[in-house]
């Protein structure tokens, strides 16, 4: 399949705009899925919660989840873009795939980093997997990479491509996502914003250098930490599908889980 | 505390003199702990399971274990090292940890590489926790790198330092040991091999390049690839106890484990 990295600098609180945006660059991009950031449709920074309800939206009800399925419908393609979403009194730190046949799967960020918890609310669980031209997208946001848990579950329920739209800060997720792609044999695919924002005296600087891992660890996309547009890749999932690390190891069925029986207490309890 | 990490090249099917040479490196460094490669005692290649039960040694009754336990007792100093382990008619890929004051604690490697499969047995749980120095140690050695739940497991059990023998022969392991480090924020001291080994038409290369890296992903010591030796560095426990990534995000804390109960499901059963 032809996946799409749209890497741009999102307007805050500017959601027409930056639906716009990410409707322009679908329409002209010859691929089957396209990815952008996190919080693609509002920008990062809010000032409180308030600020963060007045852009946020109903998905799919709302006009910019409207605005893309229906050119998902017309063009054919399916676009995964972060979105601050609205449902009920709750809002989440959400992305939204949207197809071509007007399928809408919501995947909530599991793992709030910093000031994220002060406005969006703590997610349940939400749906992590989809299907697209014949594979397999699991779907994790920004901060979720820095949790191995997050890329082996999606990896055990099949994902060929971790799709993972980001804002990302810290220099380091980048090369983790090489360990994420190799420790599962799966492809990665991080697409950041850039460019910087500015609230109430908090500024932060966003690092773009959107990517595209191989299951192999070579990355097939790096763009610029300023490089606005969208870069194009062709991904095999039989390459994903191949856990063969050697003859006589298999990636996912070599683990120990015989020895991993406290992986899942809590901290204080295990420690 | 001090630790040293000793790269150099075992001799292939000589314990005695790999013993020597690691008796040598412990009395000329002043650590607290050294650690050396995985099967730093034999070499790496056998031609059968009959020639690795030659070189094999009973732990801590084998005459390496016993050299070293004295030289830990005399110097005051630990020592952790690879060493091919017979235990009845087992015979395991194992590392021992001896202590000044006599303790010998042995892990047995969890998840054996390609043709490790062919000569050793398959390890049960054995114990992958001491504390030297005030500061708690994890053990694994080499492939289980690629397998974050080790290093996870060993986090959640109190590890600060991963002490990481390994005769790594692909390229990847020391980046993936950053995102070890980070994803868990500890220490993590990996201690490679370099040479080469050819046995049966079978040639190997080994990378060198042993490291420590800090729990903030920070690489303290990187040698070169063919380097012989001891470095020594010092690593303060307090920053590996230090969990906060931001004033907000806990690393062990944010862990969704509300989420993940698909996480030690078979690989089969899951897909």
């Amino acid at each position: 399949m032809n996946i799409g990295l749209f890497q741009f600098a999102p307007r805050r609180g500017r959601p027409d705009e930056n639906a716009a945006l990410l409707e322009d660059a679908l329409r002209a991009s010859s691929v089957d899925l396209l990815i952008a950031p996190e919080l693609a449709t509002t920008g990062y920074l809010f000032l409180d919660r308030g600020e963060l309800a007045d852009v946020a939206e109903e998905v799919p009800g709302g006009p910019t989840a409207a605005r893309l399925a229906r050119a998902c419908r017309e063009t054919g393609r399916a676009i995964f873009f972060g979105i601050a979403e609205r449902a009920g009194d709750r809002l989440y730190n959400a992305a939204a795939l949207l197809t071509a046949d007007g399928a809408c799967v919501i995947y909530r960020k599991a793992h709030l980093f910093d000031t994220e918890t002060l406005v969006f609310d703590r997610a349940g669980a939400s749906t992590s997997f989809a299907s697209i031209a014949g594979t397999n997208i699991g779907l994790m946001i920004c901060y979720d990479w820095r949790f191995p848990e997050v890329a082996r579950l999606l990896a055990l329920g099949g994902a060929d491509l971790l799709a993972h739209p980001s804002n990302l800060v810290h220099p380091h997720c980048q090369d983790a996502m090489i360990t994420r792609a190799l420790e599962n044999r799966v492809f990665a695919a991080t697409v950041n914003r850039f460019g910087s924002e500015s609230v109430g005296g908090v500024t932060v600087q966003f690092s773009g250098r959107s990517q595209v891992v191989s299951p192999l660890g070579e990355r097939l996309v790096t763009m610029g930490p300023e490089e606005e547009g969208v870069r194009v890749t062709a991904i095999d999932p039989a390459l994903a599908r191949d856990k063969q690390v050697t003859p006589r190891n298999h990636v996912l069925e070599d683990r120990r889980v015989d020895l991993w029986g406290a992986l899942l207490n809590d901290h204080r309890s295990a420690g």
